[in-house]
C-alpha cells in the first residue's frame, strides 16, 4: 500500500529516470541475443551434470542492439511474476519497475504478478497485478514493502510441485526470483524441474544482497551493496569526525555481513579508518583469538604513542567464525550440547553447565574458552538456536573484542608499559543499511536488471541469472544478458547428500581492493587520514550521484 | 590540520556560500544597533542583580540595516578568540568562518585566534591564529576538529582570573563562547567578572547542542539540532521501511539526549513511528516504570491484533530519569552507597551488595528494585561514578523496558491472550549526528551566528548570546542581534550555595509541536504511516535542501 502523505525526496526519487545501459535504450523487442559458450573447468561438471540433466552446459548470452525484425509472438499478452526472498537490499522496487516497464512495452495488456511475503507466496499462490499506480508510487524507492519478502525455502521437489501449479494456475510464463546466493540456487533448481516435467515456464534470478558476496564473471556486484555500503561510509565517517574532534573513544563499528567481508573492505576504502579487520585474512592467516587481539592491541598502544588516545577499527560482523579456533569451539561445543542435551537440561545453574563443557572439549579449545570473558562463555552455551546449537550471530563479538583488549592494556598498565585511557564506544551498523532509498547506482542498475530479466523469459532464457555489466563508471557503456545459474553452482555434501550451491564470493585477497586496503593501512592507522564521504545525495555533480562502489572501480 | 585528499561531497560543499538574512549582507560596519528593554518579570531578579552587578538589566538589541556612518574605531586591527566548548554539534566550524569573514571585511589585519581542546584552552592559552587557508578547508563541514572541543569547566575567580590574563597577553578585544546551557552560563559569568576587573573585553555565547535543548526569546534553536535529527530521521526512516518489508522485528531505536526529549519529538514527526516516548510527558503525568511499559504492551498487543507483528518505537535516552519512582530509586541508592561507602566495598560479591542496597531502601523503592531485570540490578550498584554515585548513563533503558515488556508479554501469552512472537531489535542514534555535515540550514545559521556575535563584539556588548531569529523558512528574512545571558538565568541552591543556570528548555507539554504528536499518535500507532525522509540532500529543490526542522515550523 503506497504510503499516502510521502516525503519531499520520496516526491523527487518517483520522478528520477534511471540511466540505462544504450543496449536497453531502443526498441527491446528489436534486439538479438548472442550465445557465448564458454569453457568452464569445472572438475565437478559430471555432477552438476547429472543434477541438471536440463539445463547444464547452457551459453552464456548477451544482448545486441541490431536490426532484428520483432518476432512478432513477441507482442503477445503474457503473465509475468516476481517475487522477492530473503532480506532487504535498496533497489528491489526497480528491479520490479523495470520488469513492469519493459512487460508493457511489449503488450501493454500483460500483466506483472507479485507474489507477496517472499516464497511464501509462490506456494500458496497469494499475489497481487501490480498496476502502474503502485509502480509509480514505488519508483526508486527503498524497502521490499511493495509486495514483501520472506525466507521460506523452496527446494524440495513436492514444494516445486506446488509452485509449478501456481505457475501454471496464473498461466505464467516465467518467474524472476530476485534473491541471493540461496535463492538463485535454488531458482536454478526449479528451472530444471520445470524443464524436467516438460514446462515451458522460465526461471530467471536477479542478483541482490547488501553482503555483496554474489558475483563472478558478469555479475559485477550484487545490487544493495552500493546503497548499503555508502550510508555505512557516511555514518562511520560522522563517527570519525567525532572520535577526531573530541579525541577521547575509540569507536568500534561491527558491520553487516556475516559471510564475507565486502562490506567492512569497501567501506574502509571510502573512509580510511585506523584499523580494519578482514575476516578472509584472519581466517587465510589461521589467526588465534589472542593475535587479533595483538593486531588491535598494536594499533591501540602505538597510536597513543603518538598522541592519540582515539580511534576508529571497522569489524566485520562475522569474524570470529572465520578465526579456525573459534570455529572449532564453536563445533565442539555444538557437538557436546547436541549429543548431551538430555544431561545438559538437567543441570541446576550455569557455573554447573560451564564446567561441564569445559570437562569434554578437547585441551586446546578448554583453554581458549576459559580464556573468554564470563559473559561471552555464558552467551556460547546459554543462547541455543532451535536446533541446540550455538546462536552465532548473538555473539557480541566487538565486545568480546574489546574485553580481551582490555585486559591486555590493563595488564600494560600496571607495568607501566601503557598509560592511555582508552574510553570506548561500540556501534552496529546494520538495519540502516538494507532498506534507504537507493543510490542513483542501485536505482540504475535494478531497472536494468529488471528489463533484462524480463528479456531473458522473453527469449525463452530459463536457469539464467539477470547480467548487467561493464567496467566503466558510465552505464551506458555496459552490456546486458544472462549468466547460467549452473556455471555458479558447486557442489557441498551436506548430511550425506550432494547440495549444488553457489558458493559465497570472499573477499579475494589477490584482488585489488584488498591490495588498496593493505598498501595503505599503515599510513590510516597513524596518520588520521580519515575520509568523510557524507550522506547519498541525488542531486548535482554526477561524480557525486553516480559514484561507483571504490571496490568495483578498482577491480575494473 | 585539513585532510589532505577529501571527498567530493567535502570538495563541493567547500563552495557552498551560506545563506544569510538581508540585515547581514550589507556593509556590516554600517549597522546600527537598537536597543530593545523588555520587562522581564523573574521573581529572582534581586539575586540575579546581586551576582551580576556589572551585567544584569541589560537590553536585548537587533542590528538594523542603516546609514549609519561607519565608526572610524570599527575598522582598527583587533584580534578575536573564539573557543569550542562541550559535545560537537554540526555547524561549529560555520561558526567560525562567520567570524572569520566577519573580522576579515572589517580589517584584513585583523587576527582570529582559536583556543585549543575546549575551555581548557582559555586556562592555558593554547591557541592558534586562524588563516584563510584553514578556514577554506573547513567551511561547512562538520566536528569540531579545526581547533579542538573539550569539556573543562571554567567556573572559579581562580580560573576566571587565568583566563584574563590569557585574554590580555594575546590583547583579544573580545571572546566567543560557543557551547551549551552551563558553557554559556559560564560566559555570562565570565563577562561580569571582566566588567568587574574593569576590563573592556567583551564575552559572547553562540548557542550550540544537538539536544535542542537551549533555546528561549530570540533563540528559536540551538545549532546543530537540525542537522542531526535528520540524520535520525534518515536511518528511523530505513529502518522503518525494513520494519515494514520484513514484517517480523519490533525496533526500539534510543536516541541521544538525556535532558530533553526534543530530538525525539522532532525526529518522530519527521518519521511517524508506531510509538513514541516523551520523557517530559512521562514525568509530568507521574508514571510509573509499571505505566511506561503498559503503553508499550498496549500498542504491541493492538498491533499485534491488527496483523502486525512488528513496529518502531522511539525512546529518549533519558527516559528513566524522568520517571519519578526511579528517579527516587537512583537517588536512595546514591545515598545509601554514599554513606556507606567503607562497609559496600567489604562486601565479597554480587549478592550481599543487592542484598544491602535492598534492605536499606524505603519500601516502595525497594519493590520497585526487586521488580527489575538482573542486568539493570547490576548495572545500578556496580557502575559507579568517581563520586560513587549511580551511572545513570550507562543504565541500557531500552533492555530495562523491552525485559519488562517480555515479561508482560510471556504472562498473556501463557494465558492465551496475546499469540505474537515479539521479536526485536535495539539501536541506539547518537555519534553517528554530532559530526556529519552541516544540512543547509545549520550551515546558513551558523555562518550568520559567527557574524553576529563579532558584530556584538564590535560594539561593545558583552554577557549576550548571539541571536539569529526568525519565522519564516527563508533565512533572508530572520532577524540579527543578543539576548543578555542573564534574561535566560535562574537561581539554583546547590550544594547550599546560589548557584546561576540556564534551565534547559523541556519539550513544552503545551507547544505545538507535542501537540502535533498528541493528534496523530493514535493514527501512527496502527496504521503504519511511516514517513522516509532520506539523507539530507545538499542539491536540489529548495524545499528538500533548506527544510527547517518541523518543530521550528510548528512553533513559528
Amino acid at each position: 500500500m503506497p504510503t499516502k502523505i510521502i516525503s519531499d525526496l520520496q516526491k523527487e526519487r518517483l520522478l528520477y529516470e534511471p540511466k540505462m545501459p544504450n543496449v536497453l535504450k531502443g526498441d527491446l523487442s528489436r534486439l538479438g541475443l548472442k550465445k557465448i559458450n564458454k569453457n568452464v573447468h569445472n572438475s565437478q561438471q559430471d555432477v552438476i551434470n547429472k543434477l541438471f540433466p536440463n539445463t547444464s552446459n547452457l551459453p552464456y548470452v548477451v544482448f545486441e542492439q541490431g536490426e532484428n525484425e520483432p518476432d512478432p509472438s513477441c507482442s503477445q499478452k503474457v503473465n509475468i511474476g516476481v517475487v522477492l526472498s530473503g532480506g532487504q537490499a535498496p533497489g528491489g522496487h526497480n528491479v520490479i519497475s523495470g520488469m513492469f516497464d519493459a512487460i508493457k512495452e511489449f503488450n501493454s495488456g500483460s500483466n506483472l504478478i507479485g507474489f507477496l511475503g517472499g516464497p511464501y507466496g509462490l506456494l500458496t499462490g497469494e499475489s497481487r497485478e501490480i498496476t502502474k499506480d503502485m509502480i509509480d508510487s514505488y519508483r526508486n524507492t527503498g524497502g521490499f514493502d511493495m509486495i514483501g519478502s520472506g525466507r521460506t525455502k523452496i527446494d524440495t521437489d513436492e514444494q516445486f510441485a506446488m509452485v509449478q501449479k501456481v505457475l501454471e494456475d496464473k498461466e505464467i510464463k516465467g518467474l524472476v526470483i530476485v534473491g541471493g546466493d540461496d535463492s538463485n540456487t535454488n531458482a536454478g533448481i526449479l528451472a530444471e524441474y520445470l524443464k524436467s516435467k516438460g514446462s515451458d515456464i522460465s526461471v530467471v534470478g536477479v542478483p541482490k544482497t547488501i553482503d555483496g558476496d554474489l558475483k563472478g564473471e558478469n555479475i559485477p556486484v550484487s545490487f544493495g551493496f552500493d546503497t548499503a555500503t555508502k550510508v555505512y561510509a557516511d555514518l562511520v565517517g560522522n563517527i570519525q569526525r567525532d572520535a577526531l574532534s573530541a579525541r577521547k573513544y575509540w569507536h568500534f563499528i561491527k558491520l553487516m555481513g556475516r559471510s564475507a567481508s565486502h562490506v567492512t573492505l569497501e567501506v574502509a576504502l571510502q573512509t580510511r579508518p585506523n584499523l580494519v579487520l578482514i575476516s578472509e585474512e584472519v581466517e587465510k592467516k589461521n589467526m588465534t583469538l589472542s593475535q587479533v587481539v595483538d593486531i588491535i592491541l598494536d594499533t591501540v598502544t602505538r597510536r597513543f604513542e603518538k598522541g592519540y588516545d582515539f580511534g576508529v577499527a571497522l569489524i566485520p560482523e562475522g569474524i570470529i567464525e572465520f578465526i579456525p579456533e573459534v570455529k572449532k569451539l564453536i563445533s565442539d561445543i555444538n557437538e557436546i550440547l547436541v549429543e548431551n542435551n538430555e544431561k545438559f537440561h538437567h543441570f541446576h545453574n550455569k557455573d554447573e553447565k560451564i564446567d561441564f563443557i569445559n570437562d569434554n572439549l578437547s585441551i586446546s579449545s578448554s583453554l581458549l574458552y576459559q580464556s573468554l570473558p564470563n559473559d561471552i562463555k555464558d552467551e556460547l552455551i546459554l543462547d541455543r538456536d532451535p536446533h541446540g546449537n550455538v546462536q552465532v550471530s548473538k555473539i557480541e563479538t566487538e565486545k568480546l573484542l574489546i574485553e580481551l583488549l582490555r585486559k591486555r592494556l590493563n595488564f600494560l598498565k600496571s607495568s607501566g608499559e601503557y598509560k592511555g585511557k582508552f574510553s570506548f564506544q561500540t556501534h552496529f551498523l546494520g538495519y540502516e543499511g538494507r532498506s534507504g532509498f537507493p543510490s542513483n547506482f542501485d536505482a540504475n542498475y535494478c531497472y536494468s536488471l529488471g528489463k533484462v530479466a524480463f528479456m531473458l523469459i522473453q527469449n525463452s532464457c530459463t536457469g539464467y541469472i539477470a547480467s548487467v555489466y561493464g567496467k566503466s563508471s558510465d552505464i551506458s557503456t555496459w552490456q546486458c544478458g544472462g549468466v547460467p545459474i549452473n556455471s555458479m553452482i558447486t557442489i557441498e555434501r551436506r548430511h550425506g547428500k550432494e547440495k549444488p550451491v553457489i558458493k559465497k564470493a570472499l573477499v579475494d585477497l589477490e584482488g585489488k581492493p584488498f591490495a588498496a586496503l593493505v598498501e595503505h593501512r599503515e599510513k590510516w592507522a597513524f596518520e588520521n587520514q580519515y575520509h568523510f564521504p557524507g550522506a547519498i545525495q541525488y542531486f548535482g555533480p554526477e561524480e557525486l550521484t553516480d559514484r561507483i562502489p571504490k571496490s568495483l572501480a578498482l577491480e575494473s
